[in-house]
């Protein structure tokens, strides 16, 4: 009989402390899989509590609660194996994941790698495993690990892939950058290969507060090729049959995977086989469907990841409505078609507040982009407010120039304005600013920057207009207004304002921005790769002393390599300049 | 001849990224020190280029400015011994100390214990070192280590006295919290007593962002006893005549010493000797003159720290001025008189601004407050702006009740013009919240949360009348009117508004507070303690869904032993309830 595993991976999307919600989601997928003749159902990286848990973990009722939570699905096991990602408690707290096998907590596995970078602090929370059992599951070695486990090459999947096991099972919760589902599928892909096994990689769907987990879950084959993908940025149950028989066959005719077992650090991983079911796998099975495993194209991905990252913070923070100060711009017109994609257009509430800089161009595309959209527009002018301002503050303004502070007065006008809507109905205001100006400080705090969440936060300007085109080319119209995408960009603060008069054109300045901010190169490298030194100087400058605006910023969503937030956390109190 | 050394500890004031005035520190206290005949001179943990420095540690330009800065202090070691702190680069980086000798690097002490919890996140940064060396110098057994390695009874202290270190030298930056510097000591004294040696202890000094460090570097002998104190919350040479003769005779008798050696991990860390000067120090030397050793007591102790934090954070960020909004409440009056202390009074700008609800009691005692502190007061109205507001949103608030947004909306006026203010001139806006509101979110978001830093978020409001009654009990009158401080609180944003039709009595309120908030008590346990069940629920009900609020206040000073901020890190999205 051909040795082989219908394997479920249950693609979920959790939220952090919802443990009724969570096991609710974990339970009704055992339910869903089951008819299907499953053997193995796995879920992701902390699936129990949701992920990052952060300082949640210091909270030992949370801990108690997780684990009440896991007694509830390993009481649903009857009949099957599962694996479910859940915080253990033994002395300390582990990352770990539970081995549950008809009814009963079989075995935990404890991560070994603990990521303390970028996004991650898990060393802050938990202790390191040092085992790397494999278990016999419907008599198939199955090595099983979490998350970063899998991204060092002799790392916990090697060990066990040495040691007999020929599936590895990797839960995880790998939150979306773009660019990353390539990366990360080369190197799973390469990592089977390595080790001549066959590789599932179940990831988390869904955003959490800056980060968004895009899914994407991925069993690839004992040469590297990809037999079965989750969807996107949505939940998902992948089954998918797993011949067992082509690994073993591989194995007897590959050099490297016979030699390498001497290399492997057993001594510091105490490896231990445990057989939990050896009977094979009931055959035949129902013949499973076909399915998609083509991937999202840039900027689609993006523009999804920003969908569910916006639909995600408004929906599990318990609101509906948000509010976006729409003024023509393409940030604003961006923001309100993600906002109205990701929450329905009812649930949008778009606000014009022009002023005495406004131009007339900017107030009719602001009305046609709420017309596109069919979303409620409240127009309330600021100038009567603005007015009283000035008159108040002529006493303490007496013999100064008009400067940054009568512009930034009228931004603020429009987040008091905002947030009273917000105060008054429960609306969350949606911030419309992007990557550029939160790079440069080119943003007033309490102006343009107040508000719950700043959804494209981490999208650089030249990134807002390809989303912008995205957009329209789905819609198979103008959307977002021509106008709103050929006009030159300007904060209409005082007249005939335009961005460039403070900033260098996008064109050049983000990808000194990509430099600086995300590769931390240098000011002289950044010259040497071709850019204007003046240029590069007064952008690094603006970048280093804007540092004190970023930390009072709203949360985003994180969509590239290096965002600002959690994943870079400069001191304000700084002198450092970089030659 | 009697066994001794001549060491000199300096508590310098360092800034982050600021090489050149780092070094110059360093070399004005090498020049301080060396006419008083000392032996050895230590300087605070990576004193070269401030602590902490966070994610500048991935700029190798800033890694290589702090080597250069490193080989201006070797050249300036003539003639004697150093241990200066900076980020040591081999493969990987490392906290390290610098063992300089007579213009060498004679060696590199690399920290072992990497603090990854609390404010702390040096497992992002650094790799952690394995070796524990013992020096001879100036004929005396030496043990360096850094910081956290001290926290650990079997860590490298225990190790290096076991292996000939007499004396153990400590650099570190250990930044404040009320009643640490009480535990810090016990901890050092039980340590030196322990290991028979004397222990010197040289702390940081100074305000970086969210932490003060409070200098207080202490040198104990092999009994425990304090032999000296640098002072608190200001730079400091302390210079010690250190007695080695009586640490060996002391051994002599001490069993546990004796036996310790046996069990101690010397696999683990390796432990070389190395003889840097065996000649013993130069004797007889010149008496030095008694100091003292007592240490600063509560409340004066945090009023010192909000001080010194408030005064760097200005004056390292190359500001001078500030401005307060004086409502005539205890806070504001409180961050003035703080704010006039560390800047002297006329850096601080009171700012008046009454609206049709403020009582006349209120306007008078804002009065009063500047003129006790002799600091200019602008006083601006709101009430015309207010009216705008009204009349502008009309339409949009048809036939709703008036509520919270009503009230803000005078917070966020009054943010609004602090703000016009400081980008018209220059000021920077001291916030007056505290900690309490904080925590509940009895505050404005972009209102009375408008500001650069926040100098008493960290405060709860009963300390904020002690530490208001301590500065009165200095100034020897009512600085602060006594009716500020005898007065019922009030936000004033309506008619008759008492913060208790909002908060708990902050008598009743502060206790859960810090039982919720700093403890991660659950709700249960804080019942038990005695309180009232709806009211426990419903403070940490406030707590729980203020997140979003915290996340997008300005920076302030820790005082406790769990600031908010990079010391709680909770999700904004989080459905957990404590049981």
């Amino acid at each position: 009989m051909r040795r082989r595993l219908r394997l479920g991976m249950a693609q979920i999307n959790t939220t952090v402390g919802d443990f009724a919600s969570n096991t609710r989601k974990i339970l009704d997928a055992i339910a869903a899989a089951r008819p299907q003749g499953v053997d193995l159902i796995t879920f992701p990286e902390l699936a129990i509590c949701g992920y990052p848990p952060e300082d949640l973990l210091f909270k030992p009722q949370f801990i108690q609660q997780n684990l009440q939570s896991l007694n509830e699905v390993i009481a649903a096991s009857t009949g099957l194996t599962l694996v479910v990602g859940f915080v253990d408690t033994k002395d300390d707290i582990y990352n770990a994941a539970a081995i549950i096998h008809d009814g009963r907590l079989v075995d935990v596995y404890h991560k070994i790698f603990l990521p303390n970078y970028g996004v991650f602090d898990e060393n802050r929370y938990f202790r390191a495993g040092n085992r790397c059992p494999v278990y016999t599951i419907a008599g198939v070695g199955v090595g099983i690990n979490i998350c970063e486990d899998i991204w060092y090459e002799a790392g916990p999947a090697t060990v066990q892939s040495a040691n007999g096991a020929e599936l590895i099972i990797n839960i995880n919760a790998s939150p979306y950058h773009f660019g990353k589902s390539k990366f990360r599928e080369r190197m799973i892909a390469t990592r089977a290969s390595d080790n001549v096994a066959i590789f599932a990689y179940n990831n988390l769907v869904g955003g959490q507060d800056e980060l968004v987990f895009d899914g994407n879950s991925m069993i690839v084959d004992e040469t590297g090729r990809l037999i079965a993908r989750g969807k996107q940025f949505e939940e998902d149950l992948i089954i998918a049959d797993i011949d067992i028989e082509s690994v073993f066959r591989a194995r007897l005719h590959d050099p490297r995977w016979r030699k390498e077992t001497t290399f492997l650090k057993e001594q510091e991983w105490q490896v231990n086989r445990l057989i939990i079911s050896d009977a094979p796998s009931a055959s035949p099975k129902s013949v499973l469907p076909e399915r998609s495993i083509t991937a999202g194209d840039l900027p689609g991905e993006t523009y999804s990841a920003l969908v569910l990252g916006t639909r995600d913070y408004i929906h599990k923070n318990g609101l509906e409505k948000v509010a976006i100060g729409l003024s023509g711009g393409v940030d604003s017109s961006l923001v309100a078609a993600i906002a109205a994609d990701a929450l329905g257009n009812t649930n949008v509430i778009g606000v014009a507040m022009p002023s005495r800089y406004s131009s007339p161009g900017s107030i009719a595309d602001a009305e046609l982009m709420a017309h596109n959209l069919n979303i409620k527009l409240l127009t309330i002018p600021i100038e009567k407010v603005f007015q009283a301002y000035l008159e108040l503050l002529t006493p303490a303004f007496e013999e100064t120039k008009p400067n940054v502070a009568e512009e930034n007065i009228q931004a603020r006008i429009r987040g008091n304005i905002l947030m009273a809507l917000s105060n008054k109905f429960g609306w969350l205001v949606l911030n419309t600013g992007n990557k550029s100006e939160m790079a440069t400080g080119y943003t007033t705090l309490y102006g343009d920057m107040a508000g719950g969440f700043a959804i494209i936060k981490d999208v650089p300007k030249t990134m807002v207009y390809t989303l912008a085109k995205y957009r329209n080319s789905v819609a198979g119209y103008n959307l977002i207004p021509s106008t709103v995408i050929t006009k030159e960009p300007s904060a209409e603060l005082r007249p005939g304002q335009k961005d460039s008069d403070s900033l260098p054109p996008y064109e050049l300045l983000d990808p000194i921005l990509t430099a600086y901010v995300e590769e931390d190169k240098s000011i002289e490298q950044i010259i040497n790769m071709g850019f204007e030194a003046n240029l590069v100087k007064r952008t690094a400058h603006l970048v280093d002393t804007s540092e004190y605006k970023r930390r009072q910023s709203p949360p985003g969503i994180k969509i590239t390599a290096r965002a600002f937030g959690r994943d870079r956390r400069l001191p304000i109190t700084n002198r450092f300049k970089s030659g």
